[in-house]
């Protein structure tokens, strides 16, 4: 039976029962750390061979000859900038390797964009008072933070199970004060959705107001699928060249959680024209970034091929902590009429939705057991979630046994702020 | 015999003798590229068994036992933060490390103020449409590159044997659209020189008028000795506390000379003032920095200490192309009157200057008989030499075979351009 449908009486005595279950479950003094998305040491194992593959300097040559332990090559050695391609779907030359950060490009580009204008003519965007860009919300709240920084007014967009809602993305663009939209369109931060083709054909075919819109196209999670299918993205370089967009996206990814988060190696695309202006900064900002370390990446995977390959070992690894934080909610929680969420079939997490005006309850709660969860509201534009309903967790970090002992926990509290709730309405 | 005091008829013979060796030198086929400060293989080779030192889990643990193959720890791991701060000669608390490249955080430094004010209450450096940056010349052409590109009118600062001169930079903050100055303290690019204490002194206590004035403190070769004692510097940081301006310096150094260029570590210093406004930057660019990396380097260099010890190395390989340079002139032009030059006791350059309005001329013969030097003017602001006279060489990279021939090429061409120029002033 739903919560809702509770006498008072019944929400009364289930509030004591959660009560003591609280006060038990917060005796195990749990110290558990599931606010970001982050590896576990299983994962990080999977790429300990990288870490033995260059010692001597005939293994520090390209394929040209060059030797990647000195200077040189602004945009990456050409095996890494393929393999990256690859990865992005697009040709090498849009291609610049970065160091170890997508992050650090995207601050960058946006940065960039700030002092010099991306299109000739146009006012750099430092100048443009009221500039604004657009927040699919739930969405990654550090992406939020870089346009924060710079002080763009920040529009939340929905997130349907599709994508973003384009119909208000098609209205909100013809402000050209509007410079830009941020996207994870395969499993996104945080709901696992992946854009469908129809929304990715309307990206593609948009028409800002501002000539210098542009669509920041993070596909962080492209190969980390949980499922033997995985989901299917439409390119967006592609479609955005059909549609005759070709400057709109801005594309970024890494191999921070394929390899090492912090010793992978990051890479944006772009077209011509994009690219001009954003290494004409690169040229000035560097020399170049660490060949040694694109090397390494490219001798363990040998190709992109090979990286999908490694992506089937993670899955190994993570795929069942997706699997119970999923049975548990569907077990322990569903029953209430307490959460709704997405089924993520990839990325690396699970969102849900809880009673609304409950969620910072919830997170306080678990905080309070041991459990430390994203901060409510931080999936939204300035850490605000007009229903405090959203919550974030990252299954992959912790052990199964430490997970199943945090879902107890997760759970527990869940029920008992929503019943807390419907008492304090009442 | 000077050539100033040739007669006309031994110029002409001069030159002709001096054309018919040039085209005989340029029969070699040399193919030699001394542009720019880049190490030898000799030296990478140094470096090799730094990639040979973290393989398995265990060896990716710093000292408290975070994993540093994970997120975290923004401004680098603290063994890697007290190497890089005693390099710096500050305490630890003001270091942050970060990628692989100092020019990199450099140019975000700037970037930085550009958009937020590193002082409260003032304008982003953006909104200061005059705004000017100091320039002593000849410098280091990437540090014009960037206050270039951020729109700073850059005004040149003539290098005296001990530094800058600072009688008119003590002028020339006066303006308070005067924002900074560059600095290579030591070993300085491109004539070795070592600012005095009093130079040291006198830019500790420099009083600009704008509050957000910083000293860009580029200590790129600091124990890139080339002598027995080596030369000693002021630190500045000390210095600047001890005149109550602590918030004057910000502070560079990396490794990028000392084991690879590109897979090397940086690494920045300053107050807590400005380190509180720069963080509030990196905590958005980045959730951290290479921390594998820095590891390496820890364990490989063990200590400042084992850093300095390895510095050794170098200079046992390179200390003998820089005396073949100096060398050749002393012998091949010096009597000719047509160079004078500073002695460089360290770093990575010797600085050349040849008869006035000859050095784009020596550099264009140099590169029609296969020797590439930096472009004439490249050391100073917007690449002009207002008397076309400097010339850097950067002898690391040759062999000393290569070296040697290449000298021959630079000496003759020297001595034809100051010929030609002498018959053509006549």
């Amino acid at each position: 039976m739903q919560y809702q449908d509770y006498t008072r009486e019944q929400l009364l005595a289930e509030r004591d029962r959660l009560r003591a279950d609280y006060r038990e479950i917060k005796k195990l003094g749990l110290r558990l750390n599931m606010s970001r998305g982050v590896p576990s040491p299983e994962q990080l194992g999977l790429s300990l061979p990288m870490l033995d593959i260059i010692h001597s300097e005939s293994d520090c040559r390209a394929i040209d000859g060059s030797d990647c332990r000195n200077y040189g090559l602004l945009d990456g050695i050409p095996s890494c900038r393929q393999m990256m391609a690859d990865m992005m779907e697009v040709t090498p030359n849009m291609v610049m390797v970065g160091g170890n950060s997508s992050l650090n490009m995207m601050f960058d580009t946006i940065a960039c964009f700030m002092n010099k204008p991306v299109v000739k003519g146009e006012r750099p965007w430092c100048e443009v008072a009221d500039r604004k860009f657009l927040c699919p919300a739930p969405g990654y709240d550090r992406h939020f933070g870089i346009t924060g920084y710079f002080g763009f007014e920040m529009i939340p967009v929905p997130m349907h199970p599709d994508g973003p809602d384009m119909d208000l993305v098609e209205q909100l663009v013809k402000d050209p004060s509007v410079k830009g939209i941020w996207c994870v369109p395969k499993y996104s931060n945080p709901e696992g959705i992946t854009y469908s083709n129809e929304v990715v054909r309307r990206f593609a075919s948009l028409n800002p107001a501002a000539p210098d819109f542009r669509i920041m196209w993070d596909n962080a999670y492209c190969i980390h699928d949980l499922t033997d299918s995985g989901d299917t993205l439409l390119p967006i370089m592609a479609a955005c060249e059909q549609a005759g967009h070709p400057d709109l996206p801005i594309l970024f990814c890494s191999t921070s959680k394929i390899t090492f988060p912090g010793s992978g190696v990051a890479a944006m695309a772009a077209s011509m024209n994009n690219m001009k202006v954003i290494k004409n900064k690169y040229k000035y900002q560097t020399i170049g970034y660490d060949k040694i370390n694109m090397l390494r990446h490219v001798r363990f995977f040998g190709s992109f091929d090979g990286m999908k390959a490694h992506m089937a070992k993670h899955r190994a690894v993570i795929a069942p902590r997706f699997e119970l934080v999923m049975d548990r909610i569907d077990t322990q929680l569903s029953d209430y009429g307490v959460i709704s969420y997405n089924r993520p079939r990839g990325g690396y997490f699970v969102s849900v939705y809880v009673t609304h005006g409950t969620a910072k309850r919830v997170v306080d709660l678990c905080t309070e057991a041991g459990v430390t969860l994203t901060n409510a509201g931080a999936t939204y534009p300035y850490g605000k979630d007009p229903d405090d309903s959203n919550i974030r967790i990252a299954p992959t970090y912790p052990s199964l046994d430490e997970l199943s002992k945090a879902m107890d926990i997760f759970c527990i509290c869940t029920r008992l702020a929503s019943v807390e709730k419907l008492l304090s309405d009442a």
